[in-house]
């Protein structure tokens, strides 16, 4: 796409002076088309149809330390159960007309549950996953399979997966929240049921029963032929994240390819039985960059958030340009070019993305301005 | 998903009376979550994540005697020129807020073109669709093929093709344009550019380059090796549709399969590549009802709008009950069930929808109440 | 593929000269080797890894007076009845050991049904095919649906369709077959199972019920979604096949693409569901190329079959040439650079071979010489 | 398919008796058919086209004590090194006359290769892979990438990859090597060149780089994007094999779905990229089976080859039974029926087969007599 002249801009599309008499007739027109339910494209191209994307979305910054704060607060004042379902904080785009919409397709919450508390097992056709930021003692049961969740652990819930949470440990926990449920609110795609009020497997194990079926590197148990249209794994332990990365730049140190680029190293987590995404809506990955090392500025279709695992780095989205700590989350808009300097001790990033949605309409498109 | 019981209904969250004072603080905190660009799920989960889609965008009908009056009174007053593009009038479903959306998804507007005018050209990322309910003269030029325009010829122009048109006739023609341009401006991903101003090729040719290269029964020039993620064939000429249909009601009177249910044909136009819709985004069809005749009730995930191309029909969406004449055009908003039963003479129906975007992203469902 | 060098040859394997001693034990481990049923690679490598394919199936050509002739001549003595099956005499590779193999994996035979005469129902695995040369009066009925056979015509049989032949003509009929019966041999995957005695359908139908719901240019019967491991189509009628290929060189002549290469026209007959070849293990095309043109030298995996349907070529394979007048057939085996050069009159060609074995096992490969 | 009834046999196809003026004709027929390398179906028919696969290939057994022994003769007596390539025996089955294929598809040779000796770079189109049944101390180096060796390593060699073996350590070593040279010849696809005559890497690695990079439970390099024909990771290392299996047969003792039948965990070696096997014509498995465990008896078209890692077994093919001690291999003939039971102490099983093949070409058919 690099040839593409993109500074290329709607005209004004001017129509010849019109009379009075013509410009009654026309105000009259325009009158009656909006009567009939209808409006000219003439009038309307340039904010529908405009060069290239003009997302309503805008960069911003979520900081952890007001989060987290409010998310303790709600643990204490608000309960968990059957109806509110979650103790989960939507970030809301300033953009987005306050919806809880951190894009036009996703929802990132954060997520509360107290000692002892329990979510209730539901099931809805929005595509959602969890990633740990900080401690343990939760137990997410997907479709009656107890998975653990440990910090820097990505775990996903498909589509129509029942699912409950509860905590058996004696501290609080907090985790990220991703879905789909913008693109599927706005889609009228949505579809929700209760399940069971109390958690149907209360086992505590160190792995789940699909991680142990699955999660060895590229053996799968012949019982389970075929594809499925998400990941069968559940959960993504961070000991197996933690090992890819530092392999990568363990191999660009010795001189081999590896790394997306230099000091930045990066997987995605992928659904075993066809190399795909581990959701059909949702694309994850974790990034870790070296001290002071830097991304490729790009701009992408679509939608991308980060959130700060470990350690410090500075976003530019467009013309923005964010301070992140640990815990912080930011959100690029579609087509917003971005690239991240990581901080004096490197950075540990997770993210998320619409990105499958667009690849698999032909709608997706990746710009690098300075053509690498 | 006929086992499905959709009555399962969101029941009220009712967190336990507050004091006074913890009113104090839950009002507190709900005022800082605001400040802070976030949203507690649990005083939205009803409104976000239904049990069912619940689409803002209504049924709703648009009567073509109406719209074609419009539009004329629009080809005396407006001209065609660059910066408003086409002479083209949008329809807005009542349900959108005033938006030119005939569904979230789907753009549908009646276009007018005088004799002897010009629409320059341009291209855009949106998916797009000319159906001719009338009349001929009009070639469009689509990437520098002049492909002719006639009464119930169907012709696409794919995302990023480059395509004008012109009127050679003594008359105007009217015809509709189907395009995903509510999906794009809502996700974030239309680019648009201007092309000649003056159309590339005033040939009048009676068929289509792209036709005549592709539009013989599963026969591939074999110079063209490999799957296009559009369909190759830009006019789909009225006189195979027609001839189709006819030979499905035919095998029906001969007691053999072929049609979509009793006295319902139907044919989807594809791309003879892969077999697939002629577009990523949206699905085309032609469906010819025997007098009488009724479709099977259905609910589907995704928008659908038909156009009465001959004969009339009554159809019922949901609760409400449209009569429809030649030309008139109505919208199918999700999972609204329908149903449409052919008057005297039978009906010739255009129809189209965005059904390709879900099953592709595995969110499609239809439902038949009635089992069948 | 043509910066490979495959002038490459594999060098003697040279053992150090051996003391009598050393070789009375070689001789004996070679003959307890071969007491184990194994065999050193080092002894046959160059044999079974050769630098290129080296086939033992040679060009050749099979005149058709002297075939044609013969087949009269079964007709007369001998009957078409269960067991036997199908007047059918197979074409036999000169270097394929009096095996009827055209091929190492194609079975070409000649048919001769006479008039009145039934062929009887069966099925197997096979995919099978019909080219008509001449005349018409036969109907296969496939899957119980009666297919006329007209000169020109295409006809498919699809693994594990019952079919069946009549001949209602006063005249007796001749065609093509073309089967993979040598690869499903050699691989052990055939199966057959005798069907009815007589015809399932004796009605005589200008058009087969399959082709009238199917072959409409792009447009599918909605009561058919998805995809079919072969073409629904049972018969490509020559009136398309025919217009397909002077389309081709009518915009060869207006200076458009569309032709392989100047004067040469092609199209490969398609599954309408997915856009792929007819069926899975055979591809066909029909080609045809102006008076005097010629095809691109090419080196390709798999072998191919040309039948000369009308006008007269020289075809080169490797270092034999050979003059095909109409109803001659030839074969290209893997490997060997092929080019057609047209007669006078121009010549067209079916054609007809394995690549879609290869292609999908990743094994195809194209060589042009001249770098065209 | 369990409702076919495959006792359907050819029936003898009964010329009427003909006179011997008939009889001399035909006779004469018959010979000028000959001549004119043409063969007729209805003489051949029951050979060509059986009711069901009628395999030359038959069940065999090879007995690792004999095999071993002469790979260790060879090491004293036949050096290795350009030309012959590898110290290779290839295994013949009694029924491919002499030929050196376990099946038509299948190679299957024991490799031995002395302490400190290289076995040259070369590359082929042939599909390898290496099975390590004891020792250690070889790296095979693949595109430059060093790959360790070890007892219980699985290893692919992918068609056209470059690549020798090198021997550090003070004790020879011998593996399985797998591939599909006898597909590859019959049907006219090899190619074979010649590349360093010194391993291009000597390194000792303790892991090879692929694997540093793609061997982490379905978390994918960013850097490597989209799908690959065969499996970027070069070795399988046993202890994910043995785990993998470990916890099939611990979920079972639980109570939970996971392995192929009672007793019975198996895993599939397959391409992280695609979820399919590791290239595009040769499966790969191991499979373990409890203390007297016993597979379910099956009918499958292609051909499977056992060989035992540790344990002992009794394979039951068709009418034969073997019993199989450590290092013994079998195969296991197209549509042969077949089950394993296990002996006293259980058994370890790698495997291999040909399916890829046929279900790529809708070929594939499996029959449990049982109805299981």
């Amino acid at each position: 796409m690099s040839e593409t002249d993109y500074s290329n801009k709607h005209v004004e599309f001017e129509v010849p002076e019109p009379t009075p008499e013509e410009q009654a007739r026309l105000d009259e027109m325009y009158k009656e088309m909006e009567g009939l339910h209808t409006l000219p494209l003439w009038r309307t191209i340039g904010n529908l149809m405009p060069n290239e994307p003009t997302p309503e979305a805008v960069a911003h910054k979520w900081d952890w330390s007001q989060l987290s704060k409010v998310a303790e607060q709600a643990g204490e004042l608000v309960p968990v159960g059957r109806g509110g379902e979650r103790r989960a904080i939507g970030r809301c785009n300033p953009g987005l007309g306050g919806n809880p919409y951190v894009s036009p397709t996703l929802w990132a919450a954060i997520q509360y549950l107290g000692p002892g508390e329990n979510a209730p097992e539901h099931r809805h056709s929005q595509n959602a996953f969890r990633f740990v930021t900080e401690g343990e003692g939760v137990w997410t049961v997907v479709n009656g399979d107890a998975v653990p969740m440990k910090r820097g652990d990505f775990l996903i819930t498909p589509g129509w997966a029942y699912h409950g949470h509860h905590n058996i440990a004696t501290e609080p926990m907090i985790w990220i929240d991703g879905l789909d449920i913008p693109f599927q609110h706005v889609m009228d795609t949505g579809f929700f049921e209760y399940g069971s009020e109390k958690i149907t497997d209360d086992g505590t194990p160190d792995y789940s029963r699909m991680e142990r079926l699955w999660a060895h590197p590229s053996l799968r148990p012949v019982s389970y032929p075929g594809e499925s249209e998400f990941s069968p794994i559940g959960r993504f332990a961070w000991e197996h994240t933690d090992a890819a990365l530092n392999e990568q730049l363990a191999l660009e140190n010795e001189g081999y390819p590896g790394v997306v680029s230099p000091g930045h190293a990066a997987i995605r987590y992928s659904n075993p039985t066809n190399g795909a995404d581990v959701m059909n809506t949702v694309r994850a990955e974790f990034h870790r960059l070296r001290p002071e090392a830097q991304t490729i500025p790009v701009q992408e279709v679509g939608s991308r958030v980060f959130q700060v695992f470990e350690g410090t780095a500075t976003i530019t989205i467009g013309e923005k340009v964010f301070e992140l700590s640990q815990g912080d989350m930011t959100v690029v808009p579609s087509w917003q070019q971005w690239h991240i300097v990581a901080g004096a001790d490197g950075v540990d990033l997770f993210c998320f993305s619409d990105h499958p949605i667009f690849e698999k309409l032909g709608l997706a498109r990746t710009f690098t301005p300075e053509g690498i």
